[in-house]
């Protein structure tokens, strides 16, 4: 046992960190910036070198692996790859049956025999290459180009470039846009497509505090899974088989049992959403007094009506409590940006920002002459994309059905089947093929015809209180009343899935001369939604042309500062650091950055999602640490915060001591934190891990998962 | 200036404290019993010596005054007292018009001529003497008495030892019971009965956070008002007059403007008014399960139907807007003990410590034969009184109309003033009378028939639900129907406050003859209510027989532990100390220990009580921190947690630094530390301070009262 300084409660503890270290550190970082941040990582205590950061085919980063939406890691050299509880929760929902209820009992594998197929939506992708393609992608574009033809182009060359690295089908490639569309890198990822569900504590633990404690601290969620990537038997991905084999995954990371404490550094690698940190004061007060009291105001009013459709029917009720469950996290997200907007004026200190780049921009060589058209162009241009934006906002209200968005989904398939396939828009490409099928079939698990039917008639009404103006043209002569949709609903047989599956292979004229109205419907909006999709195109080919150009005089700006510059998250692969580190929300309040075990018997009450398991709460009254007592807490902790730099898409993604080893999981951030997409402020934002010392307590005492344990390479703390 | 040390943000601040003093210290000592504390004051840093503590004639102890309710102290040679703005409250108010608002814009005195007068309720007690008379009050109580003899008995010894105190009018004297009337102490105060008004800041500070901060942290509330002391020419108390010239304090508390930081010890002098720390387990869940509960549901109803009566009438509203005040207090502070008690069973802690205690007396030689009675005794008492106290809760809801209260004191008075002074009833002495008298008057300003009579129908209502047996005899007979109190309003005078004071000078033959309804069912109420209070002097007197027994040994088994011994809590003069300590009221938060000034600008909003004085908030945004800017939080501290312990009564307590310094005033303790009145959890139990750099920093920015800086004694940072 490791040295133990006791203390007489939990609460000294948080007192005790180094407070100089406790300076939140913005930037979602390429792993090829890294050797520029070299002092940075020095200074808070990584040991481990930048130079091994950045390269994507060493460990650890060929260890951190995308799930599609999510991050995680590689944890054994037989593809064991660790993730989030809610990560992993489609392939433990899927698993599950009244009699056997993974979800509520948790699932564990002791062989690999016993491990659960994931299903088709579980996929593991390992980013292999990433090369910097903007020259392919951007040189000599045409300077007369209109914004559609510019878009268009763009769009062209990508899918070029995509096709040129998918010859071989084991992998998946992407050129996504870096600082907004200044840079764009081809990324070259290997798809996993065998992926089984090996272990799951019960969702008391993995979910603990459910949505009542989503974005909040005080946290004490075990929000982990694990889950295993099989290839074929030649090594290579392969369709799910019986036949398939662990994949052999050279690097992986190492688990370190020995703890962090407050002021620790922390590593954190990834593959973070979306951001919005260079978005024009313009942008932000659009987003603050249109775009998110509008959100707010519309899912409130859907989630009211699925509320009352589904009320009294346990099966409705199922069908659509996902669909509820992220329309509340979208709400929740959108309050809490509200919310911190409210607080804090960010677009008033963006002004500050904004006005002093501007003068330096006036000032400097770029600007001379063309920097005043650069400006003129981009307020402009960002104005059309607001106002457009407005009129899709209502076409979407107008189209709020989930079998009307399928019939468009499959007329415009149709429609661009008949172009040769590297013509087809993006989306729609045979690549695409397979995720239009799975979209289309899920739909089953949570649509319901009087449902759908309800949260439409309500968006028809609220679509007819919009002001004229904002209402794209023509569609209004479209819309059916809101108080006449049975027809549609006795009408039409998408709500059918092999019907709906079926037109997948049909031809528009096919679409023409349906009767079904949901078809029809989707035919007569084509003109309409096609001059939206049009206007989107002119609009971001201008976004395009100009943007880039205003982030370049940005990046050179920064540059003079002393400062380097990482894109907006874009779901490619990033790392951050940190360190542990509590937070002051409101003056005299201090929350974190550790929770303990005995939190959880404290939050415990007789319902869900406070619920404990029996096991989990005799090890805790009895005290039965083991080797996870913290030396300074005197208990297991259960949750951590940090000030790395995160968002969506970080869920599950490793966090690493200074020398990179596995010591938590991302999962959350903070309620506060909600407007670091926007802006980070370092004070106030933190991210939530699950400390590993509690999964490993957990999969001891409570589930016994040795097996897993022995897989792993886990380092104890010395005696 | 002071050396100040640079950090980035106040959050830093509070992890900085040296956790091991982080202790709370349960104690409200009779000066005499610190020197007995030596080792303890000194292991927490106190340097001045506890000898100078248990002397009350010296300061600091001759500076620390009570105000009836409220502690305070004096903080210049010329009377001057400094407590809480809430204690101040009713000279405020009564010196407040709509034209000169001294509520909303604060009141300062630059002269002592533009003092104003405090009102009859506003009295300085200043504690000259206390002598342990337990002889005199209970040497040869014959044993055989009964516990009505008993009761008697006592109380006319202590009312004679009050006698012969106050034969100098000047003085006014008590006789209370400690530890549970194993010790009597007369304790002879001198009563300073012109007080007046020199200084209160707006309510926007004084009482920033109102009602919602209530019991809560973090807490911005200015809690401070000064009162002078006047006396006559000759030095001695005086009814308020012209002539009367300031009291000269030969004693005052020193002002400290160097502050305190986490961890660093407080001494804290004042009047705590009641405790329940030695309250056996049946007790507790007496109160747990059954009074606290009825008292939570009762307050409720009452509450609403408060609301309901003066709903839209914006006069009746003031009228009850203090009695809303005080119960919303009292339901608050209930519910805060039945949280503790749920969160915490203090039962079960206290069943162990009783069981140990059993133990020991069983083993000890007191515990031989007697033993067994005594603790059989114990039970059999406490029963009876538990019961009882259920019929006089009945009797509370039949009785619960002003106006029928007011008539049993003044038909009451009418039977004792029968008797020589001396045998009356204690509260119905001649030195009584004035009491009486201002609590007759008061009603005026809070009481309106109509809401009076809803109060009493719905309080009849529940009374009509109470179990039959908890019921006292006869009762039911007497009270009218809920439905039918019409009468009773129209046929009564005791409205009029002129007519309600004439009935004190009434002989008992008026009572009867009159046909006021109140005054007739006031006289037919007084069998039942002899009886009742007849059981009460019975199952008193059998109390203080066992109780004191028990009392004894308890002690006697804390002293063979080397501990000693404090009594519960009885409004007399008590010393605590503590450090200044943060708390965590939940796995993963921390609280406190101190608020700044960018706090309340934080919590302002356009409605009481988070409105914010212009000139407050300018110099907040301005950073006029001039020199109360403390050197770790690098700006003002507005409050304060310490360990200390406190209760209701405490409310101005000065709160001393190690030297015996005024630091700060108290005010309130945390919603989490409401059980410490029944069991002192260390842990969590923090009382909550103004911080005088806080106090000072207002006079000087915002208030400009330097003609008080100017006569208190300031010892500022040494530059």
């Amino acid at each position: 046992m490791f040295k133990s300084i006791v203390l007489p409660a939990a609460l000294p503890v948080l007192l005790l960190g180094v407070a100089g270290h406790a300076v939140a550190d913005e930037g979602q970082w390429q792993p090829h910036q890294l050797p520029q941040l070299k002092s940075e990582l020095k200074r808070i205590g990584i040991t481990m070198p930048a130079e091994k950061l950045a390269d994507l085919s060493k460990h650890p980063m060929s260890a951190i692996v995308s799930l599609g939406g999510c991050s995680a890691s590689f944890v054994s050299p037989d593809g064991l790859v660790v993730t989030n509880h809610h990560c992993g929760y489609g392939s433990i929902q899927r698993n599950s049956t009244p009699e056997k209820n993974y979800i509520v009992d948790g699932f564990l594998a002791r062989t690999r025999a016993e491990e659960l197929p994931g299903g088709p939506n579980a996929l593991v992708y390992v980013t292999e290459k990433v090369e910097n393609v903007t020259d392919r992608v951007l040189k000599d574009l045409g300077a007369s180009m209109s914004g559609r033809e510019r878009n268009e182009a763009i769009s062209s060359r990508i899918k070029a470039l995509i096709a040129e690295c998918e010859t071989d089908k084991a992998y998946r490639c992407s050129v996504p846009a870096f600082h907004r569309g200044l840079e764009y890198y081809r990324i070259r990822q290997l798809m996993i497509r065998d992926v089984r569900l090996v272990y799951a504590p019960s969702d008391k633990i993995g979910n603990f505090g459910g949505d009542i404690d989503n974005y909040e601290w005080p946290r004490q969620t075990g929000d982990y899974t694990f889950l295993r990537a099989y290839v074929g038997p030649d090594g290579r991905p392969a369709d799910p088989s019986p036949n398939n084999v662990p994949y052999k995954s050279k690097d992986f990371l190492v688990v370190s049992a020995e703890g962090l404490k407050n002021g620790d550094p922390i590593l954190l690698a990834g593959y973070p959403g979306r951001t919005s940190r260079y978005k024009l004061p313009s942008e932000i007060r659009f987003a603050r007094d249109v775009d998110l009291p509008g959100k707010v105001a519309t899912i409130q009013a859907d989630l009211d009506v699925i509320a009352a459709a589904t009320k009294g029917n346990a099966a409705w009720d199922v069908r659509y409590a996902s669909v509820a469950k992220s329309l509340n996290n979208v709400m929740k997200k959108s309050q809490g940006l509200l919310d911190g907007f409210a607080r804090k004026d960010i677009a008033s200190i963006k002004d500050v920002q904004d006005a002093e780049f501007r003068s330096w921009y006036a000032r400097s060589a770029n600007g001379s002459g063309s920097g005043k058209t650069l400006l003129g162009d981009l307020d402009a241009v960002i104005a059309a994309d607001m106002a457009l934006s407005r009129e899709e906002g209502a076409y979407g209200e107008a189209t709020h059905s989930d079998l009307l968005k399928s019939a468009r989904t499959l007329y415009r398939l149709a429609q661009e089947r008949q172009k040769p396939d590297a013509q087809r828009e993006t989306g729609y490409q045979e690549r695409d093929l397979s995720f239009i099928k799975a979209r289309l079939t899920r739909l089953e698990q949570s649509f319901v015809p009087n449902v759908d039917r309800a949260r439409w008639a309500a968006a028809l009404t609220r679509y007819a209180k919009i002001d004229q103006k904002l209402r794209p043209q023509g569609l209004d002569a479209l819309v059916p009343n809101a108080g006449n949709l049975d027809g549609f609903y006795k009408g039409t047989e998408l709500a059918d899935t092999a019907k709906r599956l079926a037109w997948m292979g049909q031809d528009v004229q096919a679409f023409r001369a349906s009767k079904d109205p949901f078809i029809q419907l989707a035919v007569r909006l084509n003109d309409v939604a096609t001059k939206l999709d049009e206007r989107r195109k002119e609009v971001d080919g201008n976004l395009d042309r100009t943007i880039p150009q205003y982030m370049s005089a940005v990046i050179a700006y920064r540059k003079s500062q002393g400062k380097p510059v990482y894109p907006d998250a874009n779901s490619t692969l990033r790392v951050t650091y940190g360190t542990v580190a509590p937070y002051s929300p409101r003056d005299g309040l201090v929350k974190g950055p550790f929770t303990t075990v005995e939190g959880i018997v404290e939050k415990e009450t007789d319902k869900d999602p406070f619920l404990v398991p029996a096991t989990l709460k005799k090890a805790v009254l009895e005290k039965r640490y083991g080797v996870f007592k913290d030396p300074v807490l005197n208990t297991v902790p259960v949750n951590f915060l940090s000030s790395a730099d995160t968002t969506g898409g970080n869920s599950g993604s490793a966090v690493m001591n200074k020398r990179g080893e596995l010591v938590g999981l991302n999962f959350d951030s903070t309620y506060e934190s909600i407007t670091k997409d926007w802006y980070f402020d370092t004070a106030i934002t933190r991210a939530i891990h699950v400390d590993i010392r509690y999964m490993l307590w957990v999969m001891k005492e409570v589930d016994g998962a040795d097996n897993l344990l022995k897989e792993m390479t886990i380092k104890y703390p010395k005696k």
